[in-house]
């Protein structure tokens, strides 16, 4: 079995594109499946001794230079055929649109909102849902014993067997989010047994930023391995964004509704009404929204738990129902309607993240009472989803030290019956602001490796800004070394073969394969040519910390060469070998050039 | 109890330099202990609430505005009365300085090397030792029940009684490095019962950096949060470096005298010995290091057991010392002289940081028998250097999967007695070079919390180059993220308060407050500045993120405000609260101005 067959056994065949002769370097592969159109993106990185490494490739087609991508036109609707050939789903004309999606109720237009750049040019779909409301999910799938193309595409992806996928998934265990009306997107699932995936979350406010910059933070997210990303845009303009973000994404996309319904009220939360808000989802759910959150969890008889807390509501879903329940003193409407919002979302095949609008904003409110009366409320909510068959995933915390995280997993996975987590770090300290990505990175592995199904990422921005471009990147790689680090704590099968071959290039020198193995290959390579920036240093046997003199691996290498590769056959001829060593001039480092 | 007290519980009194009108932001001050020449610095907090928050400060005299420094001459020798007070300790002429001491044997010096500006003008000490070779450590006063100013000093500094430090450095739980050459220390403590600390590492190479660039990293370090420093210097101008660096510095130096023994024999290994590795022990003990790195147990008969390793032995001293066994086919002179080494060090008082020169390099490699078998002769080097009353504190790993670090400390708490551990690290993958910093945060976090006493720095660079002074700083913030996310989940007296200082700040959008307290201030504000630069922001009642309107943290404030602060105020009144709401008309947002 080669590296690249362990680290990502497959069921298929493999094939690369570009052909001719090999490259070092990486680029863009893809394994097939058992059908030509199942073809799954992987990263192939060619290493200078003749071995490949296959990685997980979240980037879409954008990274693959046989594909001509344009963002005005979108991506190529990948899962339309399977779709379609289920025959349970059917075209409809879908909602009109409104002004009020893109919040202009109340305001003038100004600086050229909606004019014809801005919305989206190349939609030529009506949506589709379910025939007769009939449930179109994953889930209803898998409990029904069907393998889907979509199944079998994310079990290429993980490397295990297709009814392992099916299992997850009819168990409740895994989501695999994939709305009907977004058949651009590369399948990926979230559970337990398979790799820890993180989200990055975009989105305009109303402070800043734009619908452009969105876009450009989606794949720029996707680009460094993002496997899902939030579209949490809450100024002007959020109808429009999202299809402009959903047209041209190769992950699901989640959103959380209730912004968009909150802005269609001009902010006044106790104007929200349960009509406005089912509105709001139908209208997302045709665009393709893959999963949404949904607080609905926050119950009235909670609120007041969080009256003496440090930092009362920091969920600003959370925060609205709140103030929703209080202003009418009634119960939460996202929970007394739960079940008609179940057959809405099962006619498009959107998944649950039943979000934890009551979780911990601080140190001091982590694992309270409130936050854990919402959990348990969450877990009555998963079994009605599941009943309706609807794939759902549980929101956790948040802030949380790191005696408190397992708790929380636990309680968890217990409470609702092992539906994936999905947590939001934790951080696992206040006192580091511009350092949260670090101090929530902490809690994440952590979480993870307990067994948190996703990791929503933070950035270093997280409580002072908007992550900027560099912010994304950032969040995004210290969250995927903390889904990796948790990934070879569970023993993900093959998670440690990406380690052992970066390893194995590190102690043989081999500097450009390291750099080309790394999560971030361009800053690996800029760094070590900040202190050794002459070409030769690449293929330098040693590096800049020790010098050619010092270096530990240089000399265990002699030690290595001098003694064989076994350790009985150095035992039993070291005093040999030791005379040998003095006659060949005590060389303790080797010639450069060797 | 004031916030202040509850987070610096102090026996003395306490007094801020400065006086005068109360400006917000921080500054120097100290505690006052028994007699006025025990004053422990402290950085103050003035909030704009009108409280203050006390937090450790390492940052030493640079930080206080009415004390003048000078690089050319030193700090102040703070200790020199209290050392002299004991009378066990006396002057004598000292080894007379060599060429070779800077690595001047067989190279003519160019450059400028040991010019007036590169020899160190200020030191007119003569050394200082222990009269007749007896023991005048800080261990041997300990077992003796005297509590030196040292202990008292830091017990002051970390908030608890003295006779709790003198029991900890009794039982060899805990060290206090302070070479008797080294007055100028601010004292600290490392052991389990205390906060983790962070070591920092600089020194320049064979390959870049010079004399300023290092001192400069030094105080660039403690000034944000280094607890120690250790100077790995392996090029030329070594004893000079040290000579800079230790004058100036406020916190224990750490050597590893291996590193500048090879120099002395040309980086020869095989042509090391015990006399010439001595003599420089003495070199550095004279200067005042006061703790130092030696691979007493890479045994010969361990070095086999890297054979088969991934990446080998990839400490430097490690790798030295297995080369010169393997060279000789000789037991490794540093165990086999170990008892001579006790009384050399007892003599200054310098602690044994008894390195882990066969700790794995890769994932691959992590609690292998070769790791722990040399950890069980680490324990066996820490009973012997007990019995000589040398503190001793035990490194540790390096590179270790999460789900395999909680038996590194577990075992080394074992078979060292609970000696300090001392940890680089470790990573928790390997898959991330530039990010370095991060994977082995994580893995630094969990195993502080677990029990380890100090955490080497990992700064970016690692593997890849030589860390400039922004690495510098993002290693120490990073590390001091891991000490503080484990002081928390450790239960700390008094860390709690640093998170709930700012989260009450957060709560309450006292902007320049969460600045202030941050680890980062200066990084935090100007984040907070890149999205909102104008000055009102800092005021504002809501930020960034979210914008006015959807601001959580706003609409908790006012749940609280509309309802009291009790729940069951709450609770029992919420119906007439909620029909005052609606009296209020709704106010979901209250006015900025208010």
């Amino acid at each position: 079995m080669t590296m690249q067959d362990a680290h990502t056994p497959v069921s298929g065949s493999s094939s690369d594109n570009g052909g001719g002769e090999r490259q070092i370097g990486w680029h863009k592969g893809y394994l097939t499946g058992s059908r030509p159109d199942i073809r799954v993106p992987v990263r192939r990185v060619h290493l200078t001794n003749g071995r490949d490494v296959t990685l997980y490739d979240t980037s879409g087609p954008y990274t693959d230079p046989q594909v001509e991508t344009d963002v005005r036109r979108g991506l190529a609707p990948l899962r339309e055929n399977w779709i379609i050939a289920r025959g349970d789903t059917e075209e409809y004309p879908g909602r009109a649109p409104r002004p009020e999606d893109d919040g202009l109720k109340h305001t003038a237009p100004r600086g050229g909102l909606r004019n014809l750049d801005a919305v989206f040019p190349g939609r030529p779909r009506l949506p589709r849902r379910g025939r007769d409301g009939q449930a179109v999910t994953q889930l209803a799938y898998a409990k029904r014993g069907e393998i889907t193309a979509e199944m079998e595409y994310v079990a290429l992806r993980e490397g295990v067997a297709p009814e392992v996928v099916r299992e997850e998934i009819a168990a409740g265990r895994a989501v695999l989010p994939a709305n009907v009306n977004h058949p651009e997107i590369e399948p990926m699932i979230i559970g337990k047994r398979f790799l820890v995936k993180v989200n990055a979350n975009i989105g305009n406010s109303a402070v800043t930023s734009s619908i452009e910059e969105e876009v450009e933070k989606m794949t720029w997210a996707t680009r460094w391995g993002a496997d899902t990303v939030m579209d949490l845009s809450t100024g002007r303009n959020i109808h429009t964004t999202r299809e402009w973000v959903l047209r041209n994404s190769p992950v699901p996309i989640g959103t959380v509704p209730l912004y968009q319904a909150l802005e269609k009220v001009d902010g006044k939360a106790e104007e929200l009404t349960w009509e406005i808000y089912k509105d709001t989802v139908i209208e997302q759910a045709e665009q393709g929204v893959d999963y949404m959150t949904v607080h609905a969890g926050v119950l009235l008889r909670y609120v007041p738990l969080t009256a003496r807390r440090k930092t009362g509501i920091v969920s600003r879903g959370g925060s609205i129902m709140a103030a929703w329940c209080l202003a009418h003193h009634q119960e939460n409407f996202l929970y007394t309607n739960f079940e008609e919002l179940c057959e809405i979302l099962r006619a498009y095949d959107i998944t649950y993240s039943l979000g934890d609008g009551l979780r911990p904003g601080s140190i001091a409110d982590a694992n309270d009472e409130a936050q854990f009366a919402e959990l348990k409320t969450l877990g009555e909510l998963n079994r009605i989803a599941k009943s309706h068959d609807v794939q759902t995933m549980i929101e956790g915390p948040g802030h949380v030290p790191m005696h408190k995280i397992k708790e929380n997993v636990d309680l968890q996975q217990e409470v609702c019956e092992e539906a994936p987590f999905y947590t939001l770090g934790p951080l696992t300290t206040d006192v580091a602001p511009a350092y949260d990505h670090i101090t929530s990175g902490i809690g994440a592995a952590m979480i993870a490796w307990w067994g948190t199904a996703m990791l929503c990422y933070v950035t270093p921005k997280e409580h002072l800004g908007l992550p900027d471009r560099d912010d994304v990147k950032t969040g995004v790689i210290t969250y995927k070394i903390a889904a990796h680090a948790a990934d070879l704590a569970k023993g993900h099968p093959g998670a440690q073969e990406w380690d052992d071959a970066l390893s194995d290039a590190r102690f043989e020198f081999r500097w450009e394969d390291q750099f080309n193995l790394a999560l971030d290959p361009d800053t690996a390579r800029s760094f070590h040519d900040q202190t050794l920036p002459a070409e030769p240093a690449k293929t330098a046997h040693f590096c800049s910390m020790c010098g050619p003199k010092f270096c530990s691996m240089k000399i265990s290498q002699d030690i290595r060469r001098e003694h064989g590769a076994s350790a009985e056959e150095v035992e039993a001829g070291m005093a040999e070998k030791s005379k040998e060593f003095a006659a060949a001039g005590n060389r303790v480092y080797l010639p450069l050039a060797d």
